[in-house]
């Protein structure tokens, strides 16, 4: 029997998903969520991002959520940093994955944290200079996140050179490896193709593994099944597709992992999720988020009948 | 420079999406959406279905709507019809294309036109005695539309040896080809080319060429992109992803033309439809059905910045 190709799924709902509405969910809330998906069988939760209480207070309490996720074994517990001072409380915290985002449009970065290409880069270089410090079997994953990768509500088109030259960069400073995120809901199936094979084929197949990918125009799972063909193997998605980008405006909806589990585990590939323990999750996130909408098709839908996923 | 693929959009709203609605929707508005969408470019309308008026009455005007349709230039008018007397209305009114659904499932068969696949399929040899009455220059193309084929909300499991068994049933009894539909929106992509390429190699590659998706469970789309690298070229969507299957409990939500359009256009097909003048088609549906929700993305979120499709 042919042993079925793992993809990793990464909830990304307690960072991205929370960082865009205005409630702030109490930590019990958040700690909850992130065990139960943990049992469930998702095996990487970005919990948090370490950024200003002022500038994100949905996510103030980040350092208590690595401490909690990393008693959860197995459990990757994956952070979202904006800079250097991020990362330093990324690793006092003790996360195994640490990523930062740089956006493909330089508008967008100027806005988003207020560098320019140069000066991301710059710091990603003093950044690993710090992780480099670290013992080799002690230092956290460090990738580098490539935003509004497919276009920018600000600027439009972001160009395919544009892309392989910040990765190769983002390679350069010393990223463990890349990711693309469709910030704006701007991808489709055959631009994944094409930036993922452009990417792939300049820094190595093993550098690009995984894409952060939104719903906004529907084309969300499509671009999944594009991009599974091309050596993607790592989805980042968001329990009930909350979430988005705050400063792309009318960029949101990460798709959901409900659906995305549902389409993986369907095709015969493994999550190792167990969908319907993944579906009674939503039940500790709109309890503690009893005015934001969640989306997803399958949780109202439900599993078909007999949990046939054909054959 | 290589010539785009064609694939053709059949805009099955007027049918699929109005009779599962209780809003009848006026003469008038039907013909002016019917119109509006052709200037767009839409190829092929199912403008209605000949059945009993007192079973779908939102439909009793389909007669009206063909005449309608036939007066505009290049457009393909296509019916549904449950049976024989269905059939004769839709030669009288002049439709070019003719389906009638055969639920893969029996007990679904037996739920929506009282019927066993046996009885089923001696009807259509009836009516293909009637068709092949007509001259061949006017002879309506005939579709047997295998409806519930990716499993059924009652049954269950649909087999693939079941869908192989009634594909070559409906050839054998002289349909010109056969279509699949997930009316319950159970499909997922591998399902998809599992079973396209089964039903492919038996009855031929030329006799299956149309797919009716729902996005019932979200994955529409993906199983559209699966669906193109294995020779579908035909594909059903509903303007607002209205409709549904009113036997089918639960069973909602036709692709919406809208996404759907958008997601192929930017992938280098062919459609003929220009997605701007389609989104316009939206206000005359809205219009006529005020209380109706009408679904997609695209229209919420936008076409990308600078009309960007990606490249």
């Amino acid at each position: 029997m042919k042993s079925k190709t793992y993809i990793e799924i990464s909830e990304v709902g307690p960072r991205d998903g929370l960082q865009s509405i205005k409630t702030i969910m109490p930590l019990e809330a958040k700690k909850n969520w992130i065990s139960t998906a943990a049992k469930a069988g998702v095996p990487e939760i970005e919990v948090g991002s370490f950024v200003p209480a002022h500038i994100l207070p949905q996510l103030a309490d980040t350092a208590e959520l690595v401490a909690h996720a990393l008693t959860i074994p197995n459990l990757k517990v994956a952070v979202l940093v904006p800079n250097l001072k991020g990362v330093e409380n990324a690793i006092k915290a003790g996360a195994h994955k640490i990523t930062i985002p740089v956006s493909a449009s330089e508008t967008h970065s100027l806005k988003n944290v207020n560098r320019t290409h140069k000066q991301m880069i710059d710091e990603i270089e003093n950044i690993m200079r710090i992780i480099k410090t670290i013992p080799i079997d002690k230092r956290p994953n460090f990738e580098g996140g490539i935003s509004t990768a497919f276009g920018c509500t600000i600027e439009g088109k972001v160009s395919k050179n544009k892309i392989i030259e910040l990765a190769v960069s983002l390679m350069d400073a010393g990223c463990d490896q890349v990711g693309l995120s469709d910030t704006t809901g701007y991808a489709t199936p055959n631009h994944i193709i094409n930036f993922v094979k452009a990417v792939k084929n300049e820094i190595g197949d093993q550098n690009l593994t995984g894409l952060h990918l939104h719903n906004t125009r529907g084309l969300g799972l499509a671009n999944v099944v594009a991009a599974l063909d091309h050596g993607i193997t790592t989805f980042d998605a968001s329990l009930g597709g909350i979430g988005g980008c705050p400063f792309a405006p009318g960029a949101s909806g990460n798709i959901v992992t409900e659906d995305l589990v549902f389409m993986l585990n369907s095709m015969g590939y493994d999550t190792g999720i167990d969908i319907e323990k993944l579906l009674s999750v939503r039940t500790i996130v709109r309890d503690a988020l009893p005015d934001e909408t969640l989306y997803g098709f399958l949780p109202d839908a439900g599993i078909p009948k007999g949990k046939y996923y054909g054959d």
